[in-house]
Parts: C-alpha cells; structure tokens; sequence
C-alpha cells in the first residue's frame, strides 16, 4: 500500500532537520535502496548509497539551521520548500531550494531532485 | 540553445498572471508543441493542445487573483510556488500549489506537474 500523506510528510520533516543537524548516515537512511539523487537539478544523478552518502557527508560538520518553509504532497510524490542557513567563519549563507520527492510504500525517498542555482544563494 | 534563465523567469510570471486574469487561449499559447501537463500530479497526463485548453477553460470567468511566491530556476526546468485566490460567491478558495515546468529553446513550458491536494485548499 502506498505510504500515506502524514508518513510522507514525516519523512520530508526528518530531511530538513537533518540535513540541518544530522549525519550523512542518517539522512541516506530515509532514502530507499536503489533511490536517485539529483542536486541541483541538471547535475549527475547519483544512484548508489555510497555516492549519496558522499554527497550529504559535505554539510556534516557545518553550523547549520535548516527550516521547512512550504510542503505540498500529492499522492506518493511531494515537492517543498525549506530554507538551510550555514554559518562559515563570519559569513552566513542562506539557501532556500525546492525539492521534488518521489517515495516508496514505507516512506523511503525513492528520488530527490533540487531546484536551485547559484543566483539563489544570498551570502550576508 | 537553451532558454536563458530570464527567459524562463519571463515564462513563468506571465504563466502566473494569465491563471489568474488571462483566457485558456492564452495560456495554451505559453505551452510548446506536444507539451504535458499533470495537475494535480497522480492525475492524468493531458498531452493534446485541445485537452489543455479544456483544463484551463474551466479557470475562465472567474474572479480571481495570483501572485508568484517563490521561483527556482535550474537550467532548463524551474519549481515555483504561486498563490491563487478565487472568490465565489460568499466565499474565498486560496491555494498556493507548487509546479514543476520544464522548458524548450524558446522558453516554452514543454512540461507541467502541479504538486498540491485538496487538504491545501484554504476556504474562508
């Protein structure tokens, strides 16, 4: 049975406090085996766990805050908004991507692809 | 080539300002030929000129009012968030979808897929 709207929207909360304070092993366990990452959208597709482990592995260690601005769900697909801020010696960079999800019946990430460029970082 | 970012940009809002005060005609006219459109996603993929036209026939006449909210751009696809107040009668239906477009050369929508459900239609 397809996951239900409230474990999906779980699952896009873990992600955003995650990508915010957790580890890289902890948000590649929200992807489902066999799951597709495509950040920022154009980019390489990344299909195996290890690349997508290496991918999130970049922000661990960063001092970061990350918020969930907008969800929208429809069905087992969703796309949202959340704004990640890091802080870099004494610069604060601000981010805020929409993501597009696809999930699988327990709720896993079966895809994610980010829209956003480089014109959209603000840098204070 | 492909559609410059601003081309795109171009596309989008006046996609935004036609949902809410153009004519179907003149939204299809913003669409490439053989273009897709999915809204909401999960539902069926409407992919002929006279059945895209049917879809946005049915915003005609109504008194409404849209504002873009939030845009990302990355190459050649873009999600965007975009509220659409519609007053009948007595009342107002706000909803504020997030669609995915991708685009041709021409900074013609070649795709659409609108992510929202019915639990985000605000009624007041």
């Amino acid at each position: 049975m397809a996951a239900s709207r409230d474990t999906i929207l779980g699952t896009i909360q873990r992600y955003v406090d995650l990508v915010g304070a957790g580890t890289a092993a902890e948000i590649v366990d929200l992807y489902a085996v066999g799951a597709t990452v495509e950040d920022p959208v154009g980019s390489e597709v990344r299909s195996t766990r290890e690349s997508i482990l290496e991918f999130y592995s970049g922000l661990e260690g960063l001092e970061q805050q990350s918020t969930l601005l907008s969800v929208r769900i429809a069905g087992t697909e969703a796309a949202f908004q959340f704004e990640l801020i890091t802080k870099a010696g004494d610069q604060t960079y601000t981010l805020s991507p929409i993501d597009v999800m696809t999930f699988d019946d327990d709720g896993r990430i079966a895809s994610m692809r980010a829209f956003w460029a480089g014109e959209d970082m603000a840098v204070s």
